[in-house]
């Protein structure tokens, strides 16, 4: 019998269950969320992480205001909605999938209560599962294009979890490595740590492991030496928001990874739904980047590695330009960076 | 009253007291070593690290050694000695200041027995404390030619700890850094925390907050976008090995972290005694790397932070090419590295 691997998300009898992530790889445990603030407290303390994994999330979380308003009336909807749409987008600052996720949810709120107001909860249920399917599909397909760019037996670098983990399922930079290992193309997954929080260590090295794809977790810092002596083939990392010009918001880390990769002369690819790229956002300068709490990098597992009253960054994401990536990877196609902005005409 | 900051290591009794750095920033207190066995472990389980700093505990392991061997006939104490020596030589593969301050203190038995056996065991008291006394001097000397490279108010990134705990005293890139801040030139350092031991986060934060010089921690994945958002004038490491041609091995992460310096156009500066040139190496690429246990990437504070069975790598240095150094300072002079191999023939 083939292990199946936890899902990261999904709807049951009026409720939306999380995969705990905070909790992996020691613990498979899920969260409740009976109402939207669940969600949105799930998204900010990390329960639930990744671009696309919060966007479905929060079309549930729409799902889930939507109940609560049942009994409202109609106007009083629209307004209780609104503000569950802007308390959901303001979760998190700098995925752009979220708000693209929680937008498309408004609109249906609005359109149903317009139209056919007494279906508006199996509308908006109906809404949700499509985003939530229709996630891991797009993932299944990019993952398609993306692995035939790889060779046979190639050796890859991976940066944070952009896996099932991080999506409805499948995963982006992690569903091209899979599909590619299915392909007999990949060799072995060098999984960056990705300090502070580790999503590297224990989450991509977790879902590899589960599917038995060899990987050599290493810490940030040694990506450049693995790149120098062992014989890396390509750099595959997931997006959190895209710019017109094909500037990439990721995981901090990302920025450096790409300027190594070049230095090496190693392809380096972002693989990312089409709803990351982000039409309002011409450079990557202009992408807000969060800066989330300091105790996130001076305590690991609760413990403090620092002395007291010790100054810290965190920049959350960082941008990595267009001039840095060979190719951005999406269900519609892979583009050069400086060409993704012609998604705008595809349908 | 200022607070002395501990000290490194001292002589007493007959006893080398070693600072305890795993203990670090949380207690401070000392191993005792009676034994030259005794500081062998010390320097295998990290209790004393940093180059300049195994080299000088090392040279008194000999004098450990040189007391256990009191009884004995002058060619039994000669084959004893001989045998500590490569023991010590052997606890950590590649430092070269070990080797160096070991095969010094070698010639100093040699010597001895042949022209002054009665007073073996103070002559080697006084050697091992010469190196002790000389590091420190050596150690203020070249950062007193590093600070004369910076300018006012400058912001540094520093990598591991190349501080008063990797030397006898007063540090290596930290000694620049210290000289630097007294002059004026130091506005704020970037401290990388060091996976996976943590030098940074642990020993390099908590000798600045002794000494109240500004500091900022970021994890290892973060220096880049530091480097393209703050103003960063320069980067500067400690030195584990220097080869003939420039080329540097440091702490793994030193590698990375040129790279991401040549791309900025940074200055990089590798601030290291004259001892560690190492004549003996052409190249980089013939300094060994040491690979270490497992364990260290895969615990944080005694808890695992991946998935059990986790395969992983853990090279503890790596090479920096002479390319992507703009300077190496020693208490000799500051030097471009491709003329390092000049100190040969320099006094």
């Amino acid at each position: 019998m083939v292990k199946k691997i936890p899902e990261t998300l999904f709807w049951k009898d009026n409720v939306l269950l999380l995969l705990n992530q905070l909790e992996l790889p020691y613990k498979v445990t899920y969260k409740e969320c009976k109402n939207y603030k669940d969600v949105i407290n799930a998204i900010k303390v990390m329960i639930v992480r990744g671009a696309p994994a919060i966007g479905v999330a929060a079309a549930y979380g729409m799902l889930l205001a939507g109940i609560k308003s049942a009994g409202l009336s109609s106007s009083a909807k629209l307004v209780f909605m609104k503000k569950a749409a802007n308390d959901l987008i303001s979760s998190r600052p700098t995925a752009v999938n979220l708000k693209w996720a929680v937008e498309k949810m408004m609109k249906v709120v609005e359109q149903s209560l317009k139209l056919n107001p007494e279906n508006y909860i199996s509308i908006l249920y109906e809404s949700a599962t499509d985003i939530y399917n229709e996630d891991i599909l797009t993932n299944m397909k990019m993952s398609e294009f993306g692995a035939r760019l790889l060779k046979k037996d190639s050796v890859v670098i991976t940066h944070c979890n952009a896996g099932a983990l991080a999506t409805a399922g499948y995963g982006t930079a992690l569903g091209m490595i899979r599909t590619a290992y299915k392909n007999g193309k990949i060799k072995n997954v060098f999984v960056d740590e990705t300090r502070p929080y580790l999503q590297g260590a224990r989450l991509t090295a977790w879902e590899l492991q589960q599917e038995k794809i060899p990987y050599t977790l290493i810490t940030d810092n040694m990506a450049g030496y693995m790149m120098k002596t062992e014989k890396v083939d390509a750099v595959i990392v997931g997006a959190d928001r895209i710019a017109m010009n094909g500037d990439v918001a990721n995981k901090v880390g990302t920025y450096s990874l790409s300027i190594l990769a070049k230095y090496h002369k190693i392809p380096f690819y972002v693989v990312a739904p089409s709803s990351t790229v982000d039409f309002a956002t011409l450079y990557g300068i202009k992408i807000k980047i969060e800066e989330r709490s300091a105790d996130e990098v001076l305590k690991i597992n609760g413990r403090s590695i620092a002395p007291k009253d010790t100054q810290v960054r965190y920049p959350g994401f960082d941008i990595t330009p267009a001039s840095n990536i060979t190719m951005i990877i999406t269900e519609k196609g892979v583009y050069k960076p400086n060409k993704i902005s012609i998604l705008k005409k595809v349908k």
